[in-house]
């Protein structure tokens, strides 16, 4: 935190970044995300600008709104981030296999195999971003949460108080693509063992991101329109959860600590809600690739020290603001 | 061939070696498997032995019992030869992921990433099989017909007039796996101009072998019990066809030299039945991994020269023989 101004994040979901490459859409949407993103950081211009030269690859697209403005970030994974390569079966019939895709795309070319469409596995995308990013906050977590990746937590500092955390934010990998959709238990158990350890007195408050919603959005889903006690602005779907509960959602409700969990995946929802005694926010839809056309914007989340509090809206891509809520209360 | 021989063939089918490797039931499937190979190459005694010590992966154990008997052989990928590995949930839960199952299994141990269940590629598969085993006659395809991988021919030539081959057998790779089962546009014109070249005058008969069973065999089916014209055992299932046809079944319709096409993919299914000037037969089930626990066997191909001939039965592992057809008037 910089002395006298709030820490303020903004949550970037479902980019789908790199999707159908071998089309005009496909890049087309890349192009788009690109500036809905780039617009919602112009608004809420949370850092000074470092500019750093963009890179070719799907990932480094992705990171690059924020990294050309100097922002710091941090990933997690969602369930389309190693998903394997499927073969388009038109590549089969008459008309082939683009010959002009394998370099256009950037795939590995290796000169036995020709090009390669084996999918990027979550370990080396994770490492890519690491050691070529200066302002990347991710981490690639412990190696028996493994093949979950993105599992790690970071400490928000006071500027003015410098050994004091005023929030822990964990990043849990929710799954999908070359494995199943679930929060495992052995997650869970570190989540535990780290939150005691970090935060025993539970004075810090704890937030939660992870992709896939879990079960417990299904409770607390608003039926048709949004209203009190959840705030948001559509609600265009059901929830998609994720395959199985396995044990995260008891811990986190037995902490007081934890304030809220965030996530995305569901491109046409974008609420809070209360769950016991924390909230469960959707993240709002940020990218043009993949499914629905609803307007496309970024949930920013402040945490602000004195008076403590986390505050959270959405901020759209044409500039307007929407759905204000205190998740500290 | 050698002279005054018939030239013989043994089908191994759907042998699903490598299935659930980390349970007890997997491995001993695995070695049922061999002893039904065993067991058809004993009694049909097709070549003299060459002793060659087993190799511990899979693939290798599929081929031990015809290379341990000095057999030559050509293998042909069926749907299960790259499926990418799967995560079995309960991995995710609070039993977690089999610490020993890694260095039993031969996976991939790479230092920074643990152990890798990543599966194997066709590409990888048949490089190993074909630098590893003299006898093989398998080869990788021309690339411009990749991913599909497993598409070559083979002469078998006359002992007496060297220069004369009796039967050219194409092998195709009907995909699956990690993409479409299908057998693309492309390998039919490969098809097409390879036995056009070879075989301009239609002279020397054409025998095709592919793993998934072409829409051809729907329309062939027998209904209930399999009757004349249709020659079989057991007809215990629908047949399971690929997902779209690219045209090779016009361009072997309008050869008069092919002959019989031969697939595997249904475990419950072992018939042969005329489809216009050719015939489509099913191997017999070899493999004790997999679906369905019919009595396992191997469809028996031979060709013969004075007079030339191409018969067809199957042998069953406890050694009996039936549906004996001539697949040549």
């Amino acid at each position: 935190m910089r002395a006298g101004s709030p820490f303020k994040m903004a949550l970037f979901a479902d980019l789908h970044f790199g999707e159908d490459a071998w089309t005009e859409w496909g890049p087309q949407q890349d192009v788009n995300s690109i500036k809905a993103m780039s617009s919602v950081l112009d608004s809420e211009t949370p850092a000074n600008n470092i500019p750093i030269a963009n890179a070719s690859l799907y990932w480094d697209q992705a990171l690059s709104p924020t990294r050309s403005r100097g922002i710091p970030w941090a990933s997690v994974f969602g369930n389309h981030d190693d998903a394997p390569f499927e073969w388009p079966m038109e590549w089969f019939s008459a008309s082939g296999i683009p010959q002009l895709v394998c370099p256009m795309l950037n795939f590995t070319y290796s000169g036995e195999l020709g090009c390669n469409f084996r999918g990027t596995s979550r370990l080396q995308l994770m490492k890519n971003e690491i050691d070529n990013n200066m302002l990347s906050y991710s981490r690639s977590g412990p190696k028996d949460l493994w093949p979950g990746v993105s599992n790690y937590v970071l400490q928000v500092m006071s500027q003015e108080k410098p050994q004091t955390p005023l929030a822990h934010l964990y990043f849990l990998d929710s799954g999908g693509g070359t494995y199943p959709e679930v929060i495992s238990s052995a997650q869970a158990e570190w989540f535990k063992s780290m939150s005691e350890e970090m935060n025993p007195d539970s004075r810090i408050a704890e937030i939660i991101f992870w992709h896939i919603p879990s079960k417990a959005y299904k409770k607390v889903a608003p039926k048709f329109i949004i209203h009190k006690p959840c705030v948001g602005s559509i609600n265009k779907e059901k929830v998609a959860a994720q395959e199985d509960e396995m044990g995260i959602m008891k811990i986190l409700v037995k902490r007081p600590s934890v304030k809220a969990v965030f996530v995305g995946h569901n491109h046409g929802l974008d609420w809070c809600c209360p769950y016991k005694k924390l909230w469960l926010c959707y993240a709002r839809h940020t990218g043009y690739g993949g499914y629905g056309n609803w307007p496309r914007g970024s949930r920013i989340l402040e945490i602000s020290e004195e008076p403590f509090s986390i505050k959270s809206w959405i901020r759209m891509e044409d500039g307007t603001v929407h759905s204000e809520v205190i998740l500290s209360s």
